[in-house]
């Protein structure tokens, strides 16, 4: 058979082949790995993993790329991040460390607001070409597929703006960029007191206007007490529902409100966050087929000293995602590797259930499994070659990258 | 004047220049920037650094490096490195994450003993070239200056072929390496139940050929209840210190033994770790001028509950210096601006005193201060240009790197 490419000398291919279904359980800790294996790739797309000796033999590539022994894995999935914004929030990072609170950061024009106004302020072009950068080094480090989400406008005009550079970003770079509407991130300050003038406007403009456009496949919504209640949280999502789009939680970060149970309730695709979620709701969640999407470097960043149960979700064979949460305000992590070591270090995951949670169940999670996450025959040829002897070694080292060659879809997107 | 390179067009340079001597109190919180700056190098030292105008007013030079209003910070040194070695140990990484016991990993043939006998039984040309590779990494993550120990020979030949390594690769490199000779590491096996044979091994055959071949500058020992006694390691790091060797401790990393208090009794350059060093050792030490060298990196691979008393240690005034101590067993980082994330979400640290315990306070723990750790007129042009709004932005993000350019001495070493 001719294909375009053919990765051999690969020591050992980590599929992460799961027959279709996200990894549960011990399943997580199957990488599904092929030894001396080779893959050929036409079209973009895998058309056969095997022995490098088989491959040899049953296919011509046009490109044949020598893995030299390393590794290959699935190419990251990154479920939950906030890329589209101006401006860095590293002082306020640096006045938490000096004991300022919340509100004396937010007086000092800090907090999610400030990233409000200037993403507001800035046009398309600036919006594009600061989230490209940020991006493309998510890419050098091994994401090959991302969530983005909007929720820094707060307006409709705002809230649309930032899911077109959304749009025009996955247009433009090599990999795939899956758009989430977040209008309900947060109150906007005119409307702190009225709540339900803004949920008009979410219910009645920005949601049917997003909808309408076909611009967002996702509705995210911060359901935590000092934002979008339970009721709150209900109303907007069954609103988004209802105009076709699927949904996704901030649940229950900071206080165990009742977030993992309404994401059960409504079957969201994923809860995300779920550092004080009840066990209740976890078990709910799983029984509901609901992804819980982690976000240990968030945590990390905010000096917590407790972590989302990634164990005992595992055990009670939840699927469990990682993603960064790249944001401007509570973690400026663009690295799914180093993700993966904090999920060790901080949830004691293996690093074998660390990534099978940041490339198959992170896929899932964002609906994107046929085509993402695991390296099979028919699915995308995004993968990663590393130069390490083993999977322990993602997690267990951490600094430098080990990634010498990044493939979406067949193409070298980026080499070290 | 006519020089060699000049850089300009730097928003800011933190020259963390301290008047010659180590920055200790509020004195770390003082980066010494110069705004709108540019910096004149000859010879592979700095000759002046100023306002753009002033220097180019004054100076030509051959190479005009445009900084693109980036911010310019001397090049990391890190003070506590183990670079040598053969295998990395991920696999006992994994072991430890399912609760596998230092007993089984080393039953499972892992723990330090893996690594002497594998060290060992590798000749100079393959210790050679992983750690340059190793090194290599550190480089492009912006570390110009480090200090790297022997310790996995455990007998005088192959102590002795270890710092023959980090001789040739302090030549090979572009970069200063500092040589440790820490034949006190651990008793090898034939010597766990007869620790004065292997004291008079240590006193009497390596450390006088260490020093008549003049291959180590400092000596260390790792003092620990399951090591060295304090007894036992007095009696070393005297007989080093007798033989013209300058004295280092890896000093109650886990049990506070009274390390920090020898490291003041002996006035020892440095006391490392520290994680459970008692208050007054501390003190003492402060009294005696000892730096300590925090390694939080490794307390954080560990899963350690608790940290090295780093904020106390600043506000009392001690010389407090950061490191990675990468290796291959408790700590395989080798990013100093993720010891610097470290510092300050685990320590305490502010980003500029991470800055300062990372540079100017690292080469003082190394006695490289008269040539490295802060930009002055005759220091090296160790340097790192970064494409970030402010020194908080270091340990703000982490993940990918934001170093455009490393210098040292003057050349240009790595470019992203």
């Amino acid at each position: 058979m001719k294909v375009d490419l053919i990765i051999h000398n690969c020591a050992q291919v980590a599929t992460m082949a799961s027959g279709g279904k996200p990894k549960t359980g011990k399943d997580m800790n199957d990488a599904g790995i092929i030894k001396d294996a080779a893959i050929a790739v036409k079209d973009g797309k895998i058309v056969a993993i095997d022995k490098t000796s088989e491959i040899m033999a049953n296919h011509e590539g046009g490109l044949l790329v020598d893995a030299e022994g390393g590794i290959v894995t699935p190419g990251f999935v990154d479920p939950h991040t906030h890329p589209v914004f101006v401006h860095t929030r590293e002082a306020e990072f640096a006045m938490r460390l000096a004991g300022a609170t919340y509100v004396e950061i937010s007086k000092a024009g800090g907090g999610i607001s400030s990233t409000i106004e200037s993403t507001k302020n800035a046009d398309e072009e600036l919006l594009f070409n600061l989230a490209k950068k940020r991006i493309k080094k998510m890419i050098a480090l091994g994401t090959t597929t991302l969530e983005a989400k909007s929720g820094y406008g707060l307006d409709t005009a705002s809230e649309l703006k930032q899911l077109r550079v959304i749009r025009a970003l996955d247009e433009d770079l090599p990999i795939d960029i899956v758009p989430t509407f977040m209008g309900a991130h947060e109150y906007p300050v005119e409307y702190k007191n009225d709540h339900e003038a803004y949920i008009e406007i979410l219910t009645q403009d920005m949601i049917p206007k997003v909808a309408k456009q076909g611009i967002a496949r996702y509705c995210d919504i911060f359901t935590e007490a000092h934002v979008f209640s339970i009721d709150e949280s209900r109303r907007v999502l069954q609103c988004a529902r209802e105009h076709g789009m699927e949904l996704k939680m901030h649940a229950d970060e900071i206080e165990p409100i009742g977030g993992a149970e309404l994401a059960a309730e409504l079957k969201c695709t994923s809860a995300d966050h779920l550092g004080a979620a009840s066990e209740a709701g976890l078990l709910a969640m799983r029984d509901a087929g609901v992804t819980a999407v982690l976000l240990p470097a968030t945590l990390f960043s905010l000096r917590s000293k407790s972590y989302a149960k990634g164990r005992f979700m595992i055990d009670s064979g939840l699927i469990v995602a990682i993603a960064t949460d790249y944001n401007p305000g509570s973690c400026n992590c663009d690295s799914m590797p180093m993700v993966m070591t904090l999920a060790c270090l901080q949830m004691g995951f293996t690093p074998v259930e660390a990534l099978a949670a940041a490339t198959i169940n992170a896929a899932h999670s964002i609906g994107m499994a046929e085509s993402k996450g695991s390296l099979e025959a028919g699915k995308d040829a995004d993968l990663l070659i590393w130069d390490m002897p083993s999977l322990d070694f993602i997690p267990y080292h951490f600094g430098s990258s080990h990634i010498c060659k990044v493939f979406a879809k067949g193409r070298l997107v980026h080499q070290a």
